[in-house]
């Protein structure tokens, strides 16, 4: 994975990040979030991977379902947002909490999609990362167990 | 849904909408650009519905059928525009028009897409509406009935 | 296809693109790159097309297979980047390079999606192209023969 901070406006940046062969672009995402302090930020991507997991989240169960890609797809798109999720560790520190969907085109042309949690980049996956300047900040919801972003709290 | 103005450079805002549960975001969205009077702006969005009815553009009925989405779904990508079209009603006033595209993603990693007409977010949906400066008219095509965006006229 | 600049911060431009009913979307904006002196930005579309031809990268042959798409489609998300390629040919000029994919939509709500060889638009296609300040420059990868973006050269 390699970066590079394209422009900064009022205090925003945005960056251009590219994925090597290999890479799991899940990981190296919240890699590059850590390294830069992004707490909040849109980002977008195009390219291709040659395995990845998806997952759907379950209403009766509360929780996701993986849905395997073992095959080589398109990432037609992969859109969503980086936030911070306070810290649940011992540490207590605060960490970036990334909330990905792709959709991935298979070699007839059909298509399979999920919330990313993993997706092995082959050969390139290029993607935007547009910073925000408030810090979106994330709260675990008491129904689902997921941390949503929060508004009502500056 | 609750909206934050993110920040604003040359005269542009940039807002983040989070939706609640049970919120249609077609509906939201409308009512957020009448209240800031957002007459043109791109957006984007991730999150999940429980429901949704998308749509298809036929061309022999050059009319829109409906889609019915029953179950809960992954909003995979949501991408569109906010434009301004003269008012159809007796005020005359310009109405904020939604074009509003979404692939949605099933249990087992399979999508489903189309024009938003109506989707009831499930947990949450985050969107960014990202202002343009000039606004945005449409008018309506002849051909087709649609209000298609005009750039040849200020 | 007719474009108007939509602003300019910090010396990066932002466009609207409208495509007209029969335009090939990816021949339209090729020109429009070229004539705008474009060599970096990202670009998002929502619209619909009436035929496309859609490809996957296979990599055994190495090369990329196309997917015919003979019906109208809603095209529900197109996003993409457009940046420079050494040329080519005798004149040696550098030429945009497009690098776009696509999911469309049909009349079921199924969804097909590719890398964007070809998309004849009807009736509309409205794309949003977003300058980045850095040339994107694309070098020719050994093992596959595409052409990526490099981030490790200035």
């Amino acid at each position: 994975m390699r970066s590079r901070l394209l422009h900064e406006v009022a205090g925003l940046r945005t960056f251009v990040v590219v994925m090597d062969k290999g890479d799991d672009a899940a990981e190296e995402l919240a890699r590059f979030a850590r390294d830069n302090a992004v707490t909040g930020a849109g980002l977008t991507a195009v390219g291709a991977c040659r395995e990845a997991t998806l997952a759907y989240f379950d209403r009766e169960e509360m929780t996701y379902q993986d849905i395997p890609v073992t095959e080589q797809a398109e990432v037609l798109s992969m859109l969503g947002d980086i936030a911070v999720q306070p810290g649940r560790s011992g540490s207590g520190q605060d960490e970036p909490a990334l909330h990905v969907h792709a959709v991935l085109g298979l070699r007839d042309g059909s298509t399979v999609g999920g919330h990313v949690r993993r997706a092995v980049v082959w050969p390139t996956l290029e993607v935007v990362v547009t910073e925000s300047p408030a810090h979106l900040r994330k709260r675990v919801d008491e129904e689902t167990g997921l941390a949503l972003i929060r508004l009502d709290v500056s």
